[in-house]
């Protein structure tokens, strides 16, 4: 049968978990493969899911008073030096355009993997006077970061991002601003993808190149992984002073500017995919899914079935973004198309329910099915996607509660991190060295400090010195 | 007074038809330059231009059928020149990445000037059967042609543009799609821009590196030369066969897939402009215009006046998109700010006016004021925001009727060319070189030949021999 065929050629969470993502990957058709190493291409399934987490964003940056702008692609080699740790921390890893127009270039061209220096440069030139602060510029485009191994969505060379940059009159209004974008990203994953997040600080030694502070949301994934899922950053006035960005105040006093950057990419429907998924492939969140509700007639050749069907998906067009299956494929082979690529309800309508006045709902989240009365489908609909978006929420917090794990010494983090993947909870010094050694010994990273503490000990769980904050370990993509 | 200042502050158009354009791109705030040649800065009062036109033609595309993906932004350079026209076409003016994490490439890859070949490579991978087709793909995306000398929106290195790419099992079926494609532009134009436009073909000495035919449309900019401003191509299977995109028919036999490719992009600005705007500044038709309605408080110190204002914009804010100045500068540079970025409408509201229970509507295309009740303010704003638009589109077209001129000589021809600048209609023998010749005697090209033909002569205006076709010609940006 179809339906037996398509479920079989995913390979299982437990049996192979990189594998189960690559094949729901491209099984549920959200990318393909390109002829240019580490890029995807984002078919229309996928890139449906990145217009909507756009839209969604682009709404609420723009409802805290942000405007979007677009910036060239290309950063001359001079202006990417101009902040020292800035241009260490990518230089690296950038692509060269080196001719153009049949010439050699006098001075070489990266193609941008983030956009300070650019939004600096533009900066040091618009801003003169404390009228024309603040500057809440963002941009939606892709940057390239040349990678060694990529994985689609969660690291590849090129990417789809939206990339914040902000100038403020004061340091204060800076860190406001860093942690209200933060905010509106955890949120954002929180109400809109069904995503738990955990609010923190980065370590000195995790933080973006060139920042003061760095601010992440991490989710953890179903192989108990964790994913930086958003960051958020205070640059304090560093760049201004390697760019030269100063107004005048009131008092007529020069003064440098407060600078902020925060960035969310497609990688986020990796975590949507890690978080949601199940051995019948992508499940997803209502709020998000480019279609909510597919209606597929059973005996569809039977007389006033596909009438009845179309009419079904006219009415819930109305409430619901709602698709019609009406191609000569079997209900098998549909039933698992859909649930493949994640649809989250499923209207099954036949002859029998029609005459008796109803239609069954299939939830891709549970497989239940419910029968209800077609006088009410709208109402039902609707209500079945409120609960679906929820019950997510709640099950992917439930997972990531129970997968969360406390430390009080180097054995039992140790042991944790061996054998029962998650976030582990342990106390630390504030010194690099425990910081490393922790990586070094057991291959987890400082995820961050988290915005809300526990005191679990008073003694770093490294080198038993005092204890200055509680961070979240794990394993990352 | 402000005012003053502002207005002299942009070249008027008689004087300097080009400084006039770069004033206005500047002193708007559409642009700025950047620190890389060519390339521009979309600024927040562009950038929003931009968002409207594509959520608009976005929506029209997908009325269609389209669905939106996104590529990657290299080609490979074997890639590029698998089809012969088309790499002769691009190769001289793309930029090329040498080097990419401290490496030199082994291949290197162009920065994507448009992108068939990439999509060519994705369906000769995805489409097998019948069934798969059609394929109807567009990106909204930016693209790099390296130019020698530019202009903002209308020529720089890097813009954007949104790109369909669309496969067809039949030649009549793609035939069929370049035209409705070239419709939706048309329409889109007239309708939503306010700028009439001549459909027609392309001669082959001007259409697309690689197409079978290229259709366009062809606007009359405000002094007298034209603009190309979208186009769209069927490129037959001639793509098909250079990167092997066959699918098996009904018949079980393997046949090659018909293709098309159109595009319209940040250009199409430059059209608006160059269009509607006058000498102070940018003119936008309301239904393009980021804010449509600018509501502007005076002696706004007195009480009761900014309540008014405020109340005044949040009532018009429910039909249409409202905003309200009740910052510290005078109205005379609010007036003239607010003109200069072209907004349609301003209301102005002071006591005088809260006392009568009115206030003034002024017309940014037409300088006309009028005053209306307050009662029925929102009727009175929506009804003037429609008639703005449609006098708009009334001008422009009668502007372009007036400038378009018929030539049944090679004399008449190019004293109209140096005289008096526009769309001359004339007859051509569909010689390539008679076409070449009347580009170099008079420096206009054939901007195309039109679907509503006329028959104003049976002889070719350049050799007098028999006419096959009517032409528009004209100097061209």
């Amino acid at each position: 049968m179809a339906k037996e065929k398509m479920v079989t050629a995913i390979t299982s969470m437990k049996e192979d978990f990189a594998q189960w993502y690559t094949d729901v990957v491209k099984k549920a058709e959200l990318i393909d493969y390109s002829s240019i190493r580490g890029c995807m291409i984002l078919r229309p399934n996928g890139y449906a899911i990145w217009e909507n987490i756009r839209n969604e964003l682009d709404r609420r940056f723009k409802a805290t008073g942000v405007e979007n702008v677009y910036m060239p692609m290309f950063i001359p080699e001079s202006l990417l030096q101009k902040e020292k740790d800035h241009v260490e921390g990518f230089a690296p890893e950038v692509a060269w355009v080196t001719h153009g127009g049949g010439e050699k270039l006098q001075e070489r061209m990266c193609v941008r993997p983030t956009s300070e220096t650019l939004f600096c440069d533009l900066y040091s030139n618009i801003v003169q006077s404390y009228r024309d602060l603040p500057k809440l510029y963002n941009q939606w485009c892709s940057v390239v970061r040349w990678e060694k191994t990529t994985r689609p969505f969660l690291r590849s060379m090129e990417f789809l991002w939206q990339e914040g940059h902000t100038a403020h009159a004061t340091a204060e209004e800076a860190e406001e601003r860093t942690i209200q974008m933060l905010n509106v990203y955890a949120d954002f994953c929180e109400q809109v993808l069904a995503i738990p997040m955990i609010k923190g600080k980065k370590t000195d030694k995790e933080k973006f190149a060139g920042a003061h502070s760095t601010y992440t949301i991490e989710a953890l994934m179903h192989d108990g992984k964790a994913l930086q899922s958003g960051t958020s950053h205070n640059f304090g006035d560093g760049f201004a002073q390697a760019f030269g960005i100063q107004y005048t105040d009131k008092e007529n006093k020069l003064q440098y500017v407060h600078q902020t950057s925060w960035g969310m990419s497609t990688r986020i429907i990796g975590a949507v995919i890690m978080v949601h998924g199940d051995d019948s492939g992508l499940v997803l969140p209502p709020r998000i899914a480019p279609t909510q509700v597919m209606v597929i007639p059973i005996a569809q050749k039977k007389p006033g079935v596909l009438e009845k069907a179309s009419e079904l998906k006219e009415r819930l067009s109305a409430v619901c973004r709602a698709g019609l299956d009406d191609s000569d494929k079997t209900p098998g082979w549909k039933f698992s198309e859909y649930e493949m690529r994640g649809i989250p309800v499923r209207v099954e309508i036949g002859p029998k329910d029609i005459e008796a006045g109803q239609c069954i709902l299939a939830r891709r989240d549970t497989g239940e099915k419910i029968t209800v009365a077609l006088d009410s489908i709208e109402d039902e609909v609707t209500r079945l996607l409120d609960t679906i978006q929820a019950d997510m929420l709640a099950r992917a917090a439930a997972h990531r509660d129970k997968h969360t794990y406390t430390a009080k010494s180097m054995e039992e983090l140790g042991r944790i991190a061996n054998e029962t993947p998650g976030f582990i909870k342990a106390m630390w010094c504030g010194d690099e060295e425990c910081e490393n050694k922790i990586k070094e010994e057991y291959s987890v990273t400082s995820r961050c400090m988290p915005f809300e503490q526990e005191e679990i000990d008073d003694k770093c769980v490294c080198c038993g010195k005092k204890a200055k904050t509680m961070v979240y370990w794990g394993k990352a993509y």
